[in-house]
């Protein structure tokens, strides 16, 4: 948690930037793996952590700009409460810490909606990611799950501030990179052919748990990179196969970090491995350099897409125009994802508030395939936190159904890309900090050229 | 998975215990995390697993009994899944694996829902714990969820089944229990004083992992072992702290295990931890000798709280009769939860259908406390299996809210307790399988008496 006056100044920007009317916060609630009292671990709602601090499910609060009053709705905790899961700060301590005074129980929550919307208020709230908010705007609000689509102006203002990230943010963030570093360092030194997948995640996993951390999304620890987002974990590593790993961990605050390495299961790369390593390589080196205010992320995307045209042209499997295959799309085939996205409080910062928002300013995304997983496309801006993470894949589905459509054969060489069907994939990624004058990356360097990673197996 | 018989078997049963009607199955979703699309590990639902063996997102299954139909809903994988979360066996052959030759795409299940009502079928359902299940029943059969109370006979005949494991499953269970006890062991070996409580269940959690296992529940690794469910991990371990452990694993399959352990931060027990953790351990032995098909657990509940009476009685914390004393429930401020539960495809298994229903047989709880927290009251039968877990902890909340009230003055010497104010608490755990003749304890041994717990310091 940080200081009172974090959380104040955020609020009191908050209601500058909407206005008017009445924000609606609705906390996380404890979820149920398979009964109702075996539950996930608990994660509060990134934006509820933003503005009020507090990690502690079934809570909810309200900002009500017209009379100037903010209140956190909650419960204090019973005895039967305290003996099966301790005691702990009150509401109204934890409440007091972040500058709210005005505490009141959840049932109360109701009535003062039902009086502001008497009053003609408008009602403010955020699009639900979970089933049980869906539940609760119906019977709060009388909403329909399916017209639960959120507030514009409370969403922008939400982005406006959670997309700069502050220096004290900056150091919650840069701590989970350090962690996140060492547990791709970790994996990078102990694997070996003959172990099984889910044996380099335990590892992993200890790393982010011996330093208190959780992880920040499912890990991806695979044989089979060409899966993007790949969470099987029991294949046995052969000599031979590249291994690719996507992972990071989340600090106590909620901040993450987020980064992925590929390397082989052998003590060296193949030339095969090798020669296309050094594509995916220069497509990072690329879209590093590049960096800076003012220049669209899309811009840096499509450069490195560029890149890679011009790599796989060197290796045979591409043909013509490096712009025409970026621009028509053809890259796509091996490069179907995008070159990152906003990173703070949520691994993928905001995504639950729309896409449109955090990383297009509102205008509309291309529904081309590969661009349209472009997350971030705005001109970036000094306090940005995002990853770059470029990738080369061979997906066998893909070039069948492409090759049997004859999709983009100016710019493929199908035969040729025959030839690589079980290579897998590779992606490398770190995350940066866009600065007054150009980028700085976050946390401990991880192995990134070839020669670095063989160096460290 | 186990052999398609058994699934076809399992309905075969439940279709003839049930009679008539249609029972409808909702698997799990995905849920997201802090986004949509950051999910937690996705946990079929443990009935869904028992008679469908599909550990997949978005499926429903009907077994129309006055039709004699069984059904699986649920789409195919798009070339755009395929991307991202990779090839997988086509629904149509996971089905034929389970004995299943219907398969339809989701958006057909309202429609033969719709209809089976329209014929006047009873629609069977079981009660939702998920926020998704409640606005699917919702969407599907227009029950609200304050109503969605779950039909008793589709309730009852799944407990008469699941409660009774047969071989294939306690394999599972023993596999699972034999990796929860090395996580414990693990932990034992390794604590030291200075050491976070973090570490310990970064450990423990690395055991489960790269046996290919996940946490069957969230770990308690705490200092603070009175507090029954504590999930706090940020306390640094302190010389003459006691560890309180309750932690087991869940195997691919499912299966659980569930172990608890206690021992000293130090090498070995002070004489004030061992007198009380000798009567902790009267109470287990003597639990456990108690088991034999026949015997009302509630029956060995009450045992083990008289053995603790009778050993706080000669530390001098309680007095009177041992037997009154349980039975007005004096015991309950040193022991305040139950002996044990039902432990299968759940660590509490079948916590979600009601805890009447799987340790009741449907007769009314208790509302004592303590005692209401007995979860399995009903003679024990061969194919039981579940966990032997005394505890005695020294709550001061409870302790101060107790004497406040002057509660039970006849048996507590609360001057003396108020000597053992920050002692904390101590459970020890096992888990059984009840047989023909007695009972049989499942996995590897960990540490139980204080010998064996200091040999291994």
């Amino acid at each position: 948690m940080f200081a009172k006056e974090t959380y104040i100044n955020r609020r009191s920007a908050l209601k500058q930037y909407v206005g008017g009317g009445l924000l609606l916060f609705l906390g996380n609630e404890e979820q149920g793996l398979n009964y109702e009292d075996n539950s996930f671990r608990f994660r509060q709602d990134s934006t509820f952590l933003y503005y009020f601090g507090i990690s502690a499910p079934s809570l909810a609060a309200i900002i009500d700009i017209d009379e100037n009053r903010e209140i956190i709705f909650g419960d204090e905790l019973t005895i039967d409460y305290i003996v099966w899961m301790g005691t702990l700060p009150t509401l109204s301590e934890k409440s007091e810490q972040v500058g709210i005074q005005d505490v009141r129980p959840q049932n109360e929550l109701y009535k003062y909606l039902q009086k502001a919307a008497g009053k003609g208020q408008t009602i403010h709230y955020l699009p639900p990611y979970r089933a049980e908010h869906k539940l609760k705007l119906m019977d709060l609000l009388g909403i329909a799950p399916a017209q639960q689509t959120g507030s514009v102006p409370f969403i922008r203002g939400v982005v406006a501030q959670r997309n700069i990230k502050t220096e004290e943010e900056i150091q919650e963030i840069e701590k989970a990179c350090d962690v996140t570093a060492d547990m791709h360092i970790t994996a990078i030194k102990m694997l070996r052919p003959g172990m099984y997948e889910y044996e380099i995640t335990a590892a992993m996993n200890q790393v982010a748990e011996s330093n208190n951390c959780l992880l920040s999304f499912p890990t991806i620890a695979t044989i089979n990179g060409q899966t993007l987002h790949n969470h099987y974990h029991g294949n046995q590593v052969k000599p031979g196969d590249l291994f690719l790993i996507d992972a990071g961990c989340e600090r106590p605050s909620g901040y993450c970090g987020d980064m992925s390495s590929t390397f082989p299961a052998d003590k060296t790369f193949s030339p095969s491995q090798r020669a296309v390593y050094e594509i995916q390589n220069a497509m990072h080196l690329a879209s590093v350099k590049a960096l800076r205010p003012g220049i669209p992320y899309m811009e840096v995307y499509e450069l490195s897409a560029r890149v890679m045209v011009e790599g796989m042209k060197s290796l045979g499997l591409m043909k013509g125009d490096a712009d025409d295959a970026v621009h028509e799309g053809a890259h796509a085939l091996f490069y179907p994802h995008g070159l990152g996205h906003m990173m703070g409080l949520d691994v993928h910062d905001m995504e639950n508030l729309g896409e449109i928002w955090v990383g297009y300013d509102g205008q509309p995304k291309s529904t081309q395939f590969g661009r349209k997983s472009q997350r971030l496309a705005i001109p970036l801006r000094p306090g940005f936190v995002h990853t770059v993470e470029p990738g080369i894949y061979f997906i066998p589905e893909l070039i069948d159904l492409w090759q049997s459509q004859k999709k983009f054969a100016d710019f493929i060489n199908y035969d040729e890309v025959e030839k690589y069907r079980y290579f897998g994939g590779i992606r490398n990624e770190e995350d940066y900090l866009i600065t007054e004058t150009g980028a700085r990356r976050l946390g401990k360097k991880i192995p990134l050229t070839p020669e670095e990673v063989e160096a460290i197996r």
